[in-house]
This record gives C-alpha cells, structure tokens and sequence, in this order.
C-alpha cells in the first residue's frame, strides 16, 4: 500500500529520520528554525489553541545554565549541539484566544476560565505541537534530539515563568559521526489498533 | 529559506491539508490505516513508551453508539465520515518496557512504578504520537478531523477501559464539499520564539 506522500519525503521525516546524539558543528540559523515554524504552525489544536512556545538557547552563557538542568546523560551533547530548545506550554493562552478563535471569543471566560484546564490543555496541545515541530526540524534536513530527562522545575525557574510549563528540550543539528542508537523496537499494528 | 521536504508534501501535511467537516463516502480500508501506522509508529516519544492505542470505529451499530457521545456540533459528521477512530492513551504501558527499551526494563518498576506518573506520560506521550497519526493520515492522501468536543468519560466506558484514556476523535476520509472553514490566524514568530 502505497502513501500520497513521496517514499523519500517518508523517509526523511519517520523511516530514515532517528533521534540525533551527536552533531556537526555546522550552525542552525534562525532563519531555518522561522521556516519550520512557518510550516508547522499550521498543525491543528484544539480550539486552534496553539500553546506551544519556544526559548532557543544560543548564547553560550544561557548554555550552560541550561547543561546544570539537564540529566547527567544529557549534558554533553546538550553543551555540544549547535542549537538547544526549550519546548513549553503557555497556560495563559487564553489570553489570545480572541485572535486565534474570533468566532468564539467566550471560551476565555468559559471552558478555559479555570487554571487546571488550562494546564491540562497546555500539556496535551503543547505535545501535539511538540511533535508537528520535531516533524518540522526533520522537513527542513536536521536531526532533532527531544529529551525530556532534566529537572523540569529548574528549567521552568530558570528560563521560563509560572505560567509556561517545560515539555522537552530539543537538540536540533546536522547528525554527528555515531548519531544513532540502534532504532529501537515498535509494537505491531495488531497491538495497537483494534476495530468495533 | 527552503526546506529539505519538497513543496508539494510540505503542502500535502501542513499548508494546504485542513481539518475537514464534511467527507465524501469513498471508504478508507483497512490496509490505509495500516500503511499509515506503518509510518508515523517511528516518530519519537520519551523512553519509546508509545502509548498510543487506536480504536476503529467501523460498525454502523459502534458508530451510532460514538455519536451518542459526540457534542451536538459534532454529531452529524462524525456519522457520516468514512472512518472514525478513538485515539487513546494506555497508562498501563509500562507492561511493554521490557520489549520497547530492552536495555532498561527496570524503568518498570522504578520511573514509572507510581500510576499518576504513568497518566501523565501516557497523555503528553499519547498526544505526541496522535500528531503523528494525523500527519501521517495527510501523508495518506485523506483529510483529517480530529475532535476533543464529546463526553470522554463516556466514550472511555463504552470502548475503552480504566487503563485507557481518550485522547480525541479523529474522523478521517477524503473531503467533501464545502469541507473548510475558513483558515483560522497563527501566532508570529515573535510571539512564539524568544532567543537566550
């Protein structure tokens, strides 16, 4: 069974595509992180919520605080990655919903008027955007590395504020030499999918 | 700036695929799904949990007893789409570890001993493997309509169980007339990205 989407576009973006440990040296631009935002902003949310927030870590100050967080496992190749992302959820984000649902206005002082839906929300449509960007990273041919082992309320206090939650942090570059672990076993199509 | 994905399939997934409303009744088969699970199984969650499970909704007797759980504005198409699946979370998958990270099967009964850890990795984790699901329903050729406006309590005691949340609905199928609402605003760069 053959997909619409081209087998190299497949392979570039799930097949091929593999969780980056180590990295050239070569630079991420900003330019390259604003063309897979521009791509993948499109990606759909409840409600067109859109959560997702991003803090780059480029400055090699703002590095190394970032490498105090991290698990003793993540810190070299986080000090080492040419470009470092902090992936978070802005539980406020109904402060825009106005802009982002302007039929609909109301769900601020209506489903998302209580603060503990609004951090459930953040987490589950910050996750959906989480994924369409490491998706993205892939698109434009650099090798993502989501992680998510590093003192979450230390990179919250220390980057963020009360009102965005860390979801993972992203070393994004061109692949290294020894990039990759093994490609670790799935579960068949039979143990996940069921039909009534 | 370009990509490394060509034009056309960064079309085909982000920029031109829309959450559709309306379906035309060309079925989506069994080995779609399949071909589409084939694919987007690869894409990265913490620990390679996975916890992604899919129900398919297929029988006219299942689909009736779904819409009944459905809120009001979603009821009429998620009836009438050519397939509509659960996507849902399953809190027990720390009963696969041994098999999905073989070389750490403690991470069992040590990260994830606790079940209101495991609730929360089965939701962040579910939801980064349901973004794939819908990028790779798109890399399939059909239209997507994921929904979280149903009663999930519900829609967990009539196809699921205790170990298995829902995460959304997802009609699927190829669109039919006026399947669109009109595109609806994004965040700027600015708004989204800050620079350490």
């Amino acid at each position: 069974m053959s997909l619409a989407l081209d087998a190299a576009a497949q392979d570039l973006l799930f097949r091929e595509a593999r969780t980056a440990n180590t990295f050239t040296d070569e630079p991420v631009t900003e330019e390259q992180i604003q063309a897979v935002y521009d791509l993948v902003k499109y990606g759909p949310t409840a409600y067109n919520l859109t959560p997702l927030r991003a803090v780059l870590v480029r400055s090699p100050e703002a590095r190394e605080r970032l490498v105090t967080h991290m698990d003793e496992g993540n810190k070299a190749k986080t000090g080492a990655a040419p470009l470092a992302v902090i992936l978070a959820a802005d539980i406020e984000f109904h402060e825009e919903t106005h802009r982002l649902l302007p039929f609909a206005p109301g769900i601020k002082d209506t489903v998302f008027s209580e603060r503990p839906v609004r951090e459930q929300a953040a987490q589950v449509n910050g996750a959906l955007q989480a994924a369409y960007f490491i998706v993205g990273i892939r698109a434009a041919g650099l090798a993502a590395g989501p992680m998510t082992g590093f003192d979450f309320a230390g990179v919250q206090k220390e980057f963020l504020d009360d009102d965005h939650t860390p979801l993972m942090v992203v070393n994004i570059g061109k692949p290294g030499p020894d990039a990759w672990f093994p490609r670790l076993p799935r579960l068949a199509y039979d143990e996940v999918v069921t039909t009534v």
